[in-house]
């Protein structure tokens, strides 16, 4: 089964959104078994939206539009569809239920407008819009599968997964299901990923009939292995084989084989072993603790974070002697520890981090240019602090460098060595 | 002018890479007048790509083209352009030249497909590429204008920017460049956009020949009015008394009218009046003092932040009496104003802010259901405290609670009296 995307709206053509629905919905269809072979976007006009409908039909067997389902003047896809499968208009009492029920509650009357919003293609199955107010459609046409979603990405989503999946799932003519198997990692040195890896594993047992990709989420790297094998137990068993070709060469730069990340992972990690976290940052400004707090839950073992971002901010609360901060710089190895030691006594913690750097773009000097951070991980035994330079601009400086602190956190509760 | 946009490449239709290209292009087209009518993406299929071209050239007169310029074997758009214009691939000693020296730089030598990026369709125009090795090129066929471009965002940006829109100033049959104004708003209550904005300013003075459109970039809208009008300075005078009317409207809610944020705008506020800041932050976690420090140069006036995740960390760090946490609860009115108060206190900071609040998905109650804050914003004249109820998922919540308190900062900046 082949498939087609067609996006829908003015915003979409002129670059004022960015189509993230297209990239969506193929990734979906793509683990599904579908092949994606044809994206395209078209203004609210009618003539392009019926000839970008004709020729998808000719080349694809299902084909997912989204956008122009709103209550506006400018959304007409319904109406452009029925045109297209040559139809009336008719009204579905149930949507339009929906939609007075939806408005009196607000205390006002549904417009003319508003109920264009229950009309559909007579015998098109009716998508419901658990999110907004614009239900979609499905409807076969000629053996084609068509079916209407919301330009809106959340509305779109939960419509695709809770009212079109099942439809879908039932269709025949799909290939086999993707099996994926993604080993996210993390501070990975250059040169040991792609084309080292690809022929590193090229050889190797498993990866004949396994596909090898790789996706950036900076700072991190995802490790992707698919197969469309029909089998499960052989395509798991495949996938695992693999797997562990790259677990042998990548080892501890793995972070997770789930979808999560390090803040994630740490706060798992902490909760499974007991312990508690404070972090005492400068350069990264508040970002570790703001990527621990995003995760649910971060109050079972997050105690408190100190953002010392003036020098005297870190000899007021972190006990920095200022001599220290004029001999050696605040940017300097001694000043990363003791910031780490402190917050940790002081927050009665298992655990204290610290960073301290130079973000750019102003600040550097030739013996420690914009990039220069410390990085201190410490605990009840072990005092760890390193130097590294990260040359990169000031928002992913602070990420990368966030990052690292988090990675040396769970290597730590790992009780990795290196 | 009319103008398409082609992505090639499998991982952009598979759905691994979101198509950043097309729609960057498209808004530079937009604003130089050029208008934007079809965005495609295709696999690397040599087919799929000859139609794709034929059918665009049928229908634009500017074709912008991305990805598959590379030195893999999946990368052979410049040789389906090649047999697309009827001509013969030639060797551009320059490019193969650039390409020699800088795999001598690394010591190696260029390969056979490496060198083949050095092949051009005879009669090109090529389009150097500053930040990577493969070039790009431009061609007029059959008075159509022909771009090809990497699909690294970064080396297409740069040669659009660099190489190709000199070409493209000098090309006929554009319309005049696109005037826009933005008008960056905050906090504007719903019902007061959209339909009622147009309808209250559609009858007004200069709007017959400006458009009015809107983009949100949560937590932000943006009001965008732009027009095509020949003359500069009636552009500018049209625009500028359309503008009138939304400031009329929206006022206060209008934090900037240019392309900054609140955390740049409260930043460049405190510069100016030569304050300095400090934040306490509890269901925030982090997150203002990120902000602030994701601004170059926020040293100057933020002194420090602290993340008072625990209750301990508030009755430790901030003072805030542990009998006021037990009768009023950690998120109330007395406790954030605590520690606005005290986090000024300590850092000795002109401002002082604080956040407390239920990030959910758990901790709510009857009483404070998730979603519930206080924020405070105190200086040495003014106690300001006001509880929201913000009913979005964690980390959206977290945004508008960090913009809300940020924005009140910018209002005491600003004298607004609400």
């Amino acid at each position: 089964m082949r498939a087609e995307i067609i996006s829908i709206g003015n915003e979409v053509v002129d670059g004022s959104v960015i189509n993230t629905n297209a990239s969506w919905l193929s990734e979906q269809l793509s683990s599904l078994g579908v092949q994606v072979c044809f994206h395209s976007a078209v203004p609210d006009d009618e003539s392009l939206i019926l000839d970008v409908l004709q020729r998808a039909q000719q080349r694809a067997q299902l084909i997912l539009i989204t956008g122009g389902l709103g209550p506006t003047v400018d959304d007409f896809t319904i109406e452009v569809a029925a045109k297209f499968f040559n139809k009336p208009l008719v009204m579905d009492s149930t949507s339009l239920k929906k939609i007075h029920d939806f408005f009196e509650k607000l205390g006002r009357k549904a417009s003319s407008n508003q109920k264009k919003q229950a009309l559909f293609p007579q015998g098109a199955t009716v998508l419901a819009n658990t999110v907004g107010t614009a239900p979609g459609i499905y409807y076969l046409f000629k053996e084609v599968h068509f079916a209407f979603f919301p330009g809106v990405p959340s509305e779109m989503k939960s419509m695709f997964t809770d009212e079109f999946l099942p439809i879908l799932k039932q269709a025949p003519g799909r290939n086999h299901e993707r099996q994926l198997k993604v080993l996210r990692c993390f501070g990975i040195p250059e040169g040991q990923m792609d084309h080292e890896l690809r022929k590193e594993i090229k050889g190797r047992v498993g990866l004949l009939q396994t596909q090898l990709g790789f996706r950036v989420r900076f700072p991190y790297i995802d490790v992707r292995l698919y197969n469309y094998e029909s089998d499960p137990k052989k395509a798991e068993t495949q996938l695992e084989s693999s797997a562990q070709v790259i677990r042998n060469h990548l080892k501890n730069y793995i972070i997770s084989e789930r979808d999560e990340f390090l803040p994630k992972i740490v706060g798992d990690l902490l909760i499974s072993k007991n312990k508690t976290l404070a972090c005492a940052e400068s350069c990264t400004g508040g970002l570790i603790a703001n990527l621990i707090t995003d995760v649910p839950g971060a109050s079972a073992y997050f105690i408190e974070g100190l953002v010392t971002y003036a020098n005297q901010a870190k000899i007021d609360l972190l006990k920095v002697d200022p001599q220290i901060i004029e001999q050696q710089g605040a940017v300097s190895e001694p000043v990363a520890l003791i910031m780490a030691q402190e917050v940790r006594r002081r927050a009665k913690s298992d655990f204290g981090i610290a960073t301290t750097g130079i973000a750019g773009p102003s600040g550097g000097t030739q013996e420690k240019p914009v990039g220069t951070v410390y990085i201190a991980v410490v605990d009840e035994k072990q005092q760890w602090v390193k130097k590294f330079r990260f040359p990169f601009g000031r928002e992913r400086f602070k990420q990368v460098v966030a990052a690292t602190a988090l990675d040396r956190l769970r290597r730590n509760l790992l009780s990795f060595s290196d």
